[in-house]
């Protein structure tokens, strides 16, 4: 089976020029066939700020209303997701920058209002796996912006993280697909102050046991419920490491 | 040979949902290949300005420094471009937007200082027809951002015009193309202010005629010189015409 490996980069990585140059070698660097997944939310609230457009947050989420969609729509889908691509065409990594409409690659539905209205915020519905896939065998590496739309002409705002796990599984069928978490951390911590205390290897029966004991909790939850998700529908393997993707520090490996 | 139209759209049918809507109506319902290049100046200026950030033109050009190629690679690489993609795949058309560092599709270089410094301004060195046309054999239609890339990283800014013509002379050794030019007025007009005024045929020796003369000048010259340039350079044909295409008022026609 091909090998494929899925990475998923966002926070302050891409705020700093130099980091994201240092992330995206070693990403060019990766052997096989390989797709980029980035989020971009720092950078989201900053301009959105900038343009006097409040920022709000609900269990991690981003309330996506009208403004704010064009703000992420401009982010990701302009700012983030082009410059990725120029910098990865400038050291002959033959990258396409895409959004979930282009191809229609992603599709989403808008998620119900219940308690909280999240606006313009999308549940995913089906991942264009042949498409991704008829772009991989090209040599083309698609670089995604997490903005998967609902078909009837809307762009919707869906966390990357979620993104990245659903196209894994999408892809898992004809690849052997590696999904790389990329973040700030050395991988997943049992004392979050403390980024020696990396917990080498994690399966569904600890995280549970973690997360019942609140050493694993908040940012990580997400994370993790994507990461075992994907790997419960075939993803191959998962890490969760630092920007780096340091061999030395390999991170968490997730197994099912 | 395979039929081609290009369409390149601009100015204030991009600021207006319906018109907008209605114009990707009638750019889908054209038959054969077809791709979309738009431009964006006028949102541009809009979201500088809630930026804080003044737009300065010399010649009709925009000077672009940093922190204007920031706002142009949201606005025109993602505002615009991602909402026509949504749109156009809404309706069955499978749209991928795609700026000049996508796939290496057009590559510029940086504009030489003189009296005037333009930033980040590109001049067309390339552009990559074999990539398009694979895309399009695929019946995929490009969307394409007026922002070329210098291959070292850096994406640059260039008149959409010019990136519409070009792409035009680099696919016409493989399609008939057709390139329109739509914007707000019926045709090109030997009187400005009288919308019945359209000339409905020009050579370049009228065009000469007219230049002298003043009938044509400003903003109306660098279209019709990459007009004429897209002509000499083997397109079959070049209409300028109104941004609803319009077949009861065909607009200007060019001929070499």
């Amino acid at each position: 089976m091909m090998k494929l490996t899925i990475v998923k980069v966002g926070g302050a990585v891409l705020e700093d020029p130099d980091s994201f140059a240092e992330f995206l070698h070693r990403f060019h660097s990766i052997e096989g066939y390989k797709l980029l997944v980035h989020g971009g939310g720092r950078t989201a609230t900053q301009i959105a700020g900038q343009l006097g457009i409040e920022t709000k947050m609900s269990d991690g989420r981003r309330i996506t209303d009208r403004a704010m969609l064009e703000v992420v729509t401009m982010v990701y889908g302009g700012l983030i997701n082009k410059n990725c691509v120029a910098f990865l065409q400038s050291v002959g990594c033959n990258a396409l920058g895409i959004t979930g409409a282009d191809l229609d690659i992603i599709r989403a539905e808008k998620r119900c209002v219940t308690d909280i209205d999240f606006g313009w915020v999308g549940d995913i519905t089906r991942v264009n796996g042949e498409t991704l896939q008829k772009l991989l065998l090209q040599d083309i590496v698609p670089v995604i912006a997490p903005l998967p739309h609902d078909g009837a002409g809307n762009l919707l705002n869906t966390n990357a993280d979620t993104i990245a796990s659903a196209i894994a599984s999408a892809l898992s069928a004809s690849f052997k697909v590696t999904l790389i978490y990329c973040f700030e951390k050395d991988g997943v911590l049992s004392d979050p102050n403390d980024n020696n205390s990396v917990i080498p290897l994690l399966n569904r029966e600890l995280y549970n046991k973690y997360k019942s004991e609140n050493i694993i909790h908040s940012g990580m939850i997400p994370k993790l419920d994507n990461s075992f998700k994907a790997l419960e529908s075939g993803v191959f393997e998962v890490w969760i490491t630092n920007q780096k993707m340091d061999r030395n520090i390999p991170g968490t490996k997730l197994t099912r």
